[in-house]
């Protein structure tokens, strides 16, 4: 951390090496900010209309006071404008705006915003430049970092995409505050899931702080986000295109996520949410596999359940969760992989779990309360 | 060239290299074929309406004999094929078919069938492994080596898509003796083309043999197919992403013929006749800025012509075709940029050149005999 209290990590992918700045008010450091970017003549600006309403002007200023020509685009918010109609509508308003490969495109939001502006940038004339400027922690944690950018189809999310990489990342923590709390409680979970997979000291620093973090304590957040963000760029940096499986370790708890997000129509939980649901039953079907202790798993949900976050699933019936998985774009010939834990800081990918045990332990993971 | 008849020609691009067999009747020799191939599982066929009835059931035989899981797409033919829409088509047959990451994308066709499922595969769970079979002579010499794929926008040609390589490409060349005679000679436009940019000793061959092209004796197919594609290999090795400027070369005359394809809705002129006319524009402005000789701007005229392909503009307005131009995305900041020869054989990007210079050129070349 610099004497202004701005973070940076740099993502080393050879040529296409970039550097995420994470700050708190780190949109209010204006001039710092554009001197690392070079050749920027003209800023196509996509948000959507919760984020566009608070920190479009903030953001257009920054390139107005260098002198560099903007335009935006305000998607609806929520998970419904990550779809090909909205892919289309920006390409045509792109043309529209005369961008060209001069242009970058910035994205100025959360998950959603950052995908979909990222698959724009990735394919508008096969490719320009692309700014992340995320304001969920979701998106800070994880979306934003890595190079995954895409739309969903209507019977699967996710499924049209490309791995593409930013020319750089701006993380102000400060935009957490005007998030919904059930937003930032979402982000969390992927927070608590590197920990899991990755750093068992930062699983600890986590149930060490649960009280900063509800709080939203800025240090701890510029804290918690560049180390996530360090340690998603290491994976990164390893498995760029997730080729070899490292890569994978990431999706942790995201097979039965995405199941699960994919059957209640992507409106009953938020996507974090899903995950701590996922987390809490990849770590069960890892107990039942013998390959975790039981009371790792209970650490585990001590600490999302201190989020607030949900860890069981609600009426969704197990043979409905197994045939979505096996549509999953992660299953290979036809075999269920599953990325489960072995301690707190260590997963490994499980390549054929059967039917059987997978169905059993969403039989287990129902909430009977409801 | 080995003693079957196949040439084979390697495009170094480090960890994503990959081979262009080249052959008369190669999709006979079917077991070497799949040789080079790791781990095919499902092998997903992307063919048009004229090319399918022709080549689909050979080269799923390829597979098949090899107990590849083979699905097929049909896409009706012509330009109109690609958009949006049929790529959206593609993506969600895709998912129905479970295509999976270990599945591949099989293009069995011209320009819009490599095209537009080179952008279905590089785009389909963020990349899936593509085969190009390239049926047409433009496919073959230009549009299968090297990457890029996509779709047009209803206003303009190629706007959305990626640099995307494939793992490799088989052509065979007794596939143009069932290509229409004028798509057979547009595709010679592009050959032309690489003599001019790159090789005069080339350009040469090709003034010695123009009876055998027209006749498509399939050892000078043979060669002829293998010089453009080691051509193109060496550009694409050099500047995979157009970022230096060494690609662009490839798109000598191609400014003009995209504002000419445009105009024309796309459907007057083939995308080699408009390369064609475009090369005659090109040569033109370069003797009009006085660093091309005017004899010959007028031996590769003579050259199209003996290939019976287009050299005159038909009833567009300078005005309109600058315009158009103005929204290419070869445009940058608003400058015309224009490659231009020097002499046979090699060409230069000239960043700025005046709107004057263009419209009188393009006045020059109207065809005034209609």
């Amino acid at each position: 951390m610099d004497e202004s209290g701005v973070a940076t990590v740099k993502v080393n992918l050879g040529e296409r090496s970039y550097p995420i700045h994470i700050g708190n008010n780190l949109l209010a450091k204006r001039t710092s900010l554009l001197a690392g970017l070079d050749r920027v003549s003209h800023a196509v600006i996509i948000t959507d209309s919760n984020v566009g309403p608070l920190y479009l002007d903030q953001v257009s200023e920054i390139f107005q006071e260098a002198g560099v020509r903007t335009d935006s685009y305000v998607v609806p918010a929520g998970e419904k404008s990550k779809g090909l109609a909205s892919a289309e509508s920006i390409w045509n308003w792109m043309l529209d705006v005369k961008a060209d490969r001069g242009s970058f495109v910035v994205a100025l939001g959360g998950g959603v915003v950052g995908d979909l502006a990222g698959f724009a940038a990735a394919t508008f004339a096969r490719g320009v430049r692309l700014l992340q400027i995320p304001t969920s922690l979701l998106a800070q944690v994880d979306s934003s970092v890595g190079g995954k950018v895409g739309v969903n189809l209507p019977k699967a999310k996710n499924m049209v995409g490309a791995f593409y990489q930013p020319c750089a990342v701006w993380i102000d923590v400060s935009t957490l505050r005007t998030l919904p709390q059930r937003e930032y409680l979402s982000g969390l979970a992927e927070v608590v899931k590197y920990g899991v997979i990755l750093d068992s000291n930062f699983f600890s620093f986590l149930e060490e702080h649960v009280d900063d973090l509800l709080a939203q304590d800025p240090a701890v957040l510029v804290s918690v986000v560049k180390t996530c963000c360090q340690l998603k760029a290491t994976i990164v940096e390893q498995d760029e295109r997730e080729v070899t499986g490292l890569r994978a370790v990431l999706n942790y708890g995201h097979t039965f996520a995405h199941a699960i997000e994919t059957l209640t129509g992507y409106n009953q939980w938020l996507h974090g949410e899903a995950v701590a649901i996922g987390m809490a039953c990849a770590a069960k079907l890892a107990v039942r596999l013998g390959m975790f202790p039981e009371e790792l798993a209970q650490r585990q949900e001590s600490l999302l359940s201190s989020l607030h976050l949900p860890i069981r699933i609600r009426g969704l019936a197990a043979d409905k969760i197994l045939e979505c998985m096996m549509r999953d774009k992660k299953v290979q010939h036809g075999h269920l992989r599953f990325v489960l834990p072995t301690t707190i800081g260590r997963v490994v990918l499980v390549p054929d779990v059967s039917r059987q045990q997978v169905e059993s332990v969403i039989d287990e993971m129902q909430d009977l309360s409801l």
